[in-house]
């Protein structure tokens, strides 16, 4: 018998009576749920924000604080870069792909100037700097950073801009962007309250028109008179969720607050809700970008698979998917101590040789295999190629002993992840409910759900299979504003 | 918006008054609802057994006919193989997964041999010799075969027998199977209502109690008094429903009767219902496993990465999840004129080179990629090992001139699938409705439908992410029936 909380609907007439009325009802004050509270207010629905913990925030609070935007924004023309809405699409298209949401990522790039705007005016802050080299959270304020867009095979797709937008903070951003979003929350005196978990949907004839929730203990019933929308997060955090829907996730670590339990989608489902490209994952890898571009990412039969300059989530999703997780960086000294060590965040090798092939025995590969790699890569490196996966030259030389090897499945702390990366990833989970383009939740036959909404993680978004960093504060925020804006839209009952 | 039929429920107070009553109502005559069909005949119950096309078969009918059952069988006694159903239950647990079904495999291994004993009863016929090498279907009547027990890592795990019950056949076995299953629903006197579509359940209170279904444009009103059992297998024939959930299989070719649409699934999910797994699948790639075998597997940068000796549903798997099918079979003359023409369904070489560098010229691999693998796995095999994958030494020896090489994209036809294995592989889903051990469809919070049953395809069955052949007609007459016997054990209303 399962453990999972019970999911299913209440009738209206059966609900007790409302503890509290309001026109538009969020669920979740994540990035998600702040933007969709924000615009419903704007647009003057009355509104509340619930939230299980104790203050808002998130699992977006505890992201690195980049947001994907472009199309030639402020920051990127004070870089020197220019950008079009279309170069943005082909890359997200290809980079969040295959089957990734044509429709939302259109809507996502054409509108990217606008959303910037949006964030900006509301105090989020950008420093117009670029930070050039690959990284997961660079170790300057530095406010752009390249996202993958000039590596291959997506240089080739589509011109190359930087259009990771970073949080001005020290460290990770996802902080700041909760701080100032939380800002106008109050500004716009919606009222949130936390410590109170939505349990239930309330159904009235089959319109969602509230939920039952708990707080402390004690029952609380919310009615919503236009809509209720869900920013309640992905199921990273349930683990019978993940063995059904993204099985290769299970033992990994989680990026999250520790809330995404998907109850949110569940209760959606008991709906007859759909869902949609549930397997899908951000893989949070536990290398260093800086170290694998200078060296090479190898499988357990030493093989390299992937070009190393691509964006670090999209060497995580192979690494995890393709290759298990059992894979190595390769790197010599020279690498090594090419990157400084508040980059490095506390990972030294765990081989070293001064050969290939007393490395190669060492890892336990064998006999030939390693060598081969390297020397195939060395003689491709020396000419400035890289036929195989096409990394750019920029990185390209021949490896010289002595050289090293770092376990990935050995794992790391991030210094401000919250998570240890538990077997050499840590995960979140970028599946859940179908929505339309303003955040309507479609049920299996692809009708909208009446009176429900939803937008971030407990949703699909604008994902296929890929991942890169910045598009789930990104597309969180920006369908958030829409299913805020649809939701306020409605005449109330 | 969606192109979907509607899925969603009947309230039975405004359903028309039932056209026919039954115990228990089995929708889909694939072996999964003949088998339930007959076991609720056989408690006693009145059934009536719905089928869209004209007649019975589905996608059973198509399939090659193989039958996974072990534990020490007659078939596998007079062949000389003692099995137990230990053995058999962690080869399944390993090959089916990660993340299989423990508790149902358990259930399906321990009862094997009277399921032997119940599909042999009815006239099944299995003949007591053994085809002794890897093969889609063997060109020969032999009645059981290898599938992959005995290649690494799984003869590693559990003590290997052959466990492939091959129906008795010209050909394709799929098509006896359902001929014999057909007889014995005839002779139970079980009503089949064939070109009879099931569009919407009936609810009664919370309880399936029925469905309204069409027959040639007009509505036929069905009321169970036990139990709906749904047999209606899978969803690859619905490409919006591939794209949501499968979406790597989009574009590929399909094993089915054209009929797996997914709406059972969908009707199901309407009243909350929980699926899983809904991304895996069995992958029929285009390749002829007695080559395969004798050669090697590469990808698009000539790496093997498999031992070619497994299962080649496993080959299909990994070349398609994991190297996006492109991949390339490697063989020499000698491994070609080994394999007679009747097992090479048609398939030539592509490529054909005198050494292995104009193969890897002309194949268009990256110089010395293709070569140092060839060089490797020379190397390697005159000594009689595969330190890589461990393919086992029956198998292996160095690959002389004149050299060929076969794209597996290309495709072929098989004989009798009925379908033309577009762009490299014949694909169907695994993914599908929880169910209990009973075929008790389960809702998201993991608490049975009442009144709802499924077996088959349909379901998510056994399976977490591997496929061997012979477990979909296995799995889906082995809990058909305990699905049937559950429904007819219901006290009718």
């Amino acid at each position: 018998m399962s453990a999972q909380k019970a999911a299913g609907p209440v009738d209206s007439r059966e609900a007790d009576p409302a503890d509290y009325e309001t026109d538009v009802l969020v669920i979740g004050y994540g990035c998600a749920g702040a933007a969709a509270a924000l615009e419903a207010r704007a647009l003057g629905a009355e509104v509340i924000l619930l939230e299980r913990a104790g203050g808002g925030g998130g699992s977006s609070a505890h992201s690195g604080g980049e947001i994907y935007l472009g199309g030639g924004t402020p920051i990127q023309q004070a870089c020197g870069f220019t950008d079009t809405a279309g170069d943005m699409e082909a890359y997200l298209l290809a980079a969040l792909g295959p089957n990734a949401d044509a429709e939302k990522i259109r809507l996502y790039c054409e509108g990217s100037l606008e959303h910037y705007e949006w964030l900006s005016s509301r105090g989020v802050p950008f420093k117009p700097s670029l930070w050039d080299s690959p990284s997961w959270v660079p170790p300057t304020d530095d406010g752009l950073m390249w996202l993958g867009e000039n590596a291959m095979p997506f240089a080739a797709l589509a011109k190359p801009a930087p259009r990771g937008h970073r949080v001005t903070s020290e460290g990770y951003g996802g902080k700041v962007l909760m701080k100032v979003l939380a800002e106008a929350v109050d500004e716009a005196d919606i009222p949130v309250h936390t410590d109170t978990y939505a349990g239930q949907f309330i159904l009235d004839g089959g319109t969602v028109a509230g939920v039952v929730a708990t707080r402390f203990g004690k029952t609380v019933t919310y009615r919503a008179r236009r809509g209720v929308i869900l920013a309640t997060g992905g199921f990273a955090d349930n683990a019978e969720m993940v063995a059904l829907h993204a099985p290769r996730l299970t033992g990994l670590g989680v990026t999250s607050d520790g809330g995404d339990d998907g109850h949110g989608i569940r209760m959606a489902q008991a709906l007859g809700a759909g869902t949609a490209r549930m397997s899908s994952a951000q893989v949070g890898i536990t290398l260093i970008p800086g170290l694998v571009v200078r060296g090479m990412l190898v499988n357990a039969v030493g093989q390299r698979f992937i070009n190393e300059d691509q964006y670090p989530g999209l060497l995580g999703q192979a690494a995890l998917f393709k290759q298990d997780l059992a894979v190595w960086v390769i790197l010599d000294e020279k690498a090594y101590e090419e990157v400084p060590e508040q980059e490095r965040w506390g990972v030294v090798p765990h081989f070293a040789a001064e050969t290939v092939e007393e490395l190669e025995q060492e890892v336990g590969m064998p006999e030939g295999s390693l060598t081969g790699s390297v020397r195939e890569y060395n003689r491709h490196a020396a000419a400035g190629e890289d036929p195989y996966f096409f990394k750019n030259k920029r990185w390209l030389r021949p490896l010289e002993p002595p050289f090293a090897a770092i376990d990935v499945r050995r794992g790391m702390t991030a210094p401000e992840s919250g998570s240890a990366g538990g077997g050499g990833a840590s995960v979140f989970t970028l599946g859940g409910l179908q929505t339309g383009p303003d955040g309507e939740v479609l049920d299996v036959s692809g009708v909208p759900v009446p009176g429900l909404y939803a937008a971030g993680r407990a949703t699909a978004g604008i994902y296929g299979q890929g991942y890169i960093s910045g598009t789930s504060l990104g597309e969180g925020t920006f369908f958030g504003r829409r299913a805020g804006a649809a939701a306020a839209a409605v005449p109330g009952r």
